[in-house]
């Protein structure tokens, strides 16, 4: 039987206006990159990332609205091995599980892009990390099978969002451009012509806090 | 005696969310680029353009604003050769006057950077414009000569805003972000770590058509 076929999206993206979707100098005290908090100020205070922390209340604007639509219908997640930790080169040991503690915002498999084999783990809240050393189809392959009928969300960071770009194996792309200068970084679109890989703004929606853009393509 | 120095400034310029300027292939027939009239779809319908080309009414909200401020207590303007015209190299005769027929809407006088020298040409409506083969900051100088107490307008394009802001000689960018992707063309902010260089955005104000930054040094 086949099933209706879900998408490959990312969302809840943020960039900064001169292209920076993560800061410089990634490490453990800068998950994000030195000065790159600023990036994602839209969505700090809504009701889905104050969920996701723990806390109760939240804004539940068009912001709110962005965040939430990020995790409907996500039935895996593909990771760099940036976003999944500071590590490079060889796991020196098991230890480092991510960012997230023991129960990950994933609740899905998710699967980690590296260069470096090592076991699977299964943590709290059904989330579990696989470690893929196949490259990005071979990920997307095991995320799609893994996701069913429903979504593979793509999570980041930039390296790894622009190698699917370029790929053209994105279906969908939502962009958060915050109204910030970083500087330097990780360049999310810098040498993607994205309407010739096929790409067009399809939704465009202003908030206070970000420029949110749906990208899709066909 | 001391006056009140001018600005130099940059307003009203747009650069789409893919980092572009202008787009490719500036010509006769696409004095922006291929493509890039859609970075300037939050400027056509205000008050400040419609006035411009000849025509009454016209949009009076917050890009109006940011249209309007960007002709106020201009003194002088400094514009690069391919914001000019589309012809390089040497002046084949003195025919070419400008994109903008016999009443330019500048109304002050222009400096022109080339490398190519050419008579200066006195237009309708107190457009002078002027030749300047001696670099950026000799254009600056005589600008503000020009300007005396009010702001040099640098209006472009994109290679001509790098070098100023390379230099650190604009001391106020009013950036429109535009919500399109242009995929290739002239980019803006590609390769400036304009934090490094003291900027930061002061100002943020998005609308529909676009999202209005002030940055400034300093």
């Amino acid at each position: 039987m086949e099933g209706v076929l879900g998408k490959v999206r990312v969302a809840a993206f943020s960039m900064s206006v001169d292209g920076f979707g993560a800061g410089p100098d990634q490490s453990l005290d800068n998950p994000m990159g030195v000065g790159a908090m600023g990036l994602h100020s839209w969505v700090f205070p809504t009701r889905t990332f104050q969920q996701m922390i723990g806390k109760e209340g939240g804004t539940t604007g068009v912001d709110e609205t962005f965040a939430a639509r990020g995790f409907e219908n996500v039935g895996a997640w593909i990771l760099g091995r940036n976003m999944f930790g500071p590590i490079r080169g060889d796991w020196p040991d098991d230890s480092w599980k991510g960012w997230w503690g023991d129960t990950p915002p994933y609740h899905t498999q998710v699967f980690v892009l590296t260069h470096h084999p090592r076991a699977s783990i299964e943590m709290k809240g059904d989330t579990v990390f696989h470690f893929v050393t196949g490259g990005i189809r071979e990920a997307l392959d095991r995320a799609k099978q893994a996701a069913g009928s429903k979504d593979v969300r793509i999570g980041g960071g930039p390296m790894t969002i622009r190698q699917y770009l370029q790929a053209g194996l994105i279906d969908e792309l939502h962009l958060a451009v915050s109204p910030i200068l970083l500087g330097s970084g990780e360049p999310l679109l810098a040498g993607l012509d994205l309407p010739k890989l096929g790409y067009k703004v399809v939704e465009r929606t202003p908030t206070e806090a970000a420029m949110h853009l749906i990208v899709r393509k066909g």
